[in-house]
């Protein structure tokens, strides 16, 4: 039985641009889908298998397979396999050349989550191990912000320093960082020189820090974010808000960083102990 | 000195909706800025701290200061305020009622990514800890099609259980999940009943697991991921492909879920041990 067993084979495309949410399948609806429908969700699964076999680099040299190849691994009809590639194209992900076929765009840097914490070394080839250089924005002292200071358990107006940049790998933009940073450590992070990455800058300034935390999202980047990030305004950026606290416990940066969703993943594996969680 | 020290006060929006990337600053150019940047860069400063404090539930009852309050504590003139919550109206984070004032339209679930894992047992308010219910879209036996039969390390064409679902919370969609497990755990998975979920409906069909990867990323969301989520298409959702291994570290379970950055966000925490990342 081929993925496209619940579908049909219709060349209509089922969607409703602007559309509100409908009620797709009842709970005792498993395997029965109007035609459009279930030719939508044909379309879609497939996009999100090609999606990762591109993101992830499951294709030599960032060669798609043919159109033919795609229907015979996927058990999908031709128009499913155009649409799934029409949608990654819409995205950005992937390109046709005439003649040559179809090629990756750029592959995301996936990165382990517990390197972008600065938790532990990060691996040689990562991003993060000061392989990116940072475009000043701003290294200014300010008084805290009501949010900053509540985050930082400090009376706003504290002073602190608000350290800005733009992360670059290869001259292309990845991050835009605003980090908001109590002193004493803010003095060193201020009068250190900023060559490569955020990590670095804390290990050379002399920074030592005990625990890091993200709070992970997703956001349209604005018109400014996406100019300072050379993306399309509205398109997806992750967004974290990283709190570092020194070894005592007591949080010392607050940060705001925009990713581009299409240059950078997280990735994060979890353990499990069946003894630990009850 | 205040947020606004490098910033001007033009009434002015000095943002190029659909620029490229410029430079915005040279490495040398800390504290200065053309008028109209240094001004954009504020605005989006304060936005992505009411952001933080809508979202993270600093203002009680959900009732955001007013804009006088939102100028003293940010330093902020009161167009830059304006501008910040103009903003945060279009993504749909706040809304403005005539006479009544500001309020947060929705928080999202800010939720442990050790227990989106599965690896600990959910905090008793946490929406993972069976608050959800699914409305099944599918749970067929399929042959595995190439990409999922990669990842799981078996041949193109092994039978799986495709089970889909969309995770609602208190009615309103926040996930949809599309899972491709093997046998034999897919036999158990499939004649389980699934009532609220994943982690319980494993628990339930006595599926053991030993690790979770995650690769988290963002993407906007289709018309057809819109309209079963119901946001608007183009909307960012969070999507997080993820791995499920059995004890012997053997994947069993690929799994592609679009989330909800409207509704749904991950915390994680690093802690560093500095003997141990050397």
């Amino acid at each position: 039985m081929g993925v496209r067993a619940i579908g049909g084979n219709t060349a209509v495309m089922p969607w409703r641009p602007g559309g509100k949410a409908r009620s797709l399948a009842s709970p005792g609806m498993r395997t029965q889908h109007r035609r459009g429908e279930g030719r939508a969700h044909d379309v879609r699964r497939l996009r999100d298998m090609i999606r990762a076999a591109v993101q992830g680099g499951s294709y030599p040299g960032g060669q798609l397979p043919t159109e033919a190849e795609l229907m015979a691994a996927h058990g999908a009809s031709r128009a499913t396999v155009r649409e799934a590639l029409s949608l990654l194209r819409a995205e950005g992900l992937i390109e046709r050349t005439q003649g040559i076929g179809t090629h990756a765009v750029v592959r995301p840097a996936d990165e382990k989550l517990v390197e972008a914490h600065g938790v532990i070394r990060p691996d040689q080839h990562s991003l993060l191990n000061r392989r990116t250089r940072p475009r000043l924005l701003d290294r200014s002292e300010i008084a805290a912000p009501a949010l900053v200071a509540d985050r930082l358990g400090v009376p706003a107006g504290t002073p602190c320093l608000r350290l800005e940049y733009v992360a670059l790998h290869q001259e292309e933009p990845i991050w835009l960082a605003t980090n908001y940073a109590l002193f004493p450590e803010a003095a060193r992070l201020r009068d250190s020189p900023f060559v490569t990455d955020w990590y670095a800058l804390m290990a050379e300034a002399g920074v030592e820090f005990g625990q890091s935390e993200f709070i992970i999202g997703a956001e349209p980047a604005d018109p400014l974010v996406a100019a300072v990030l050379g993306i399309a305004p509205g398109a997806p950026v992750l967004v974290t808000e990283q709190t570092i606290a020194d070894a005592a416990g007591r949080p010392f940066d607050l940060a705001f960083v925009h990713i581009r969703a299409d240059r950078f993943r997280f990735v994060s594996r979890g353990t499990r102990f069946p003894g630990r969680e009850a």
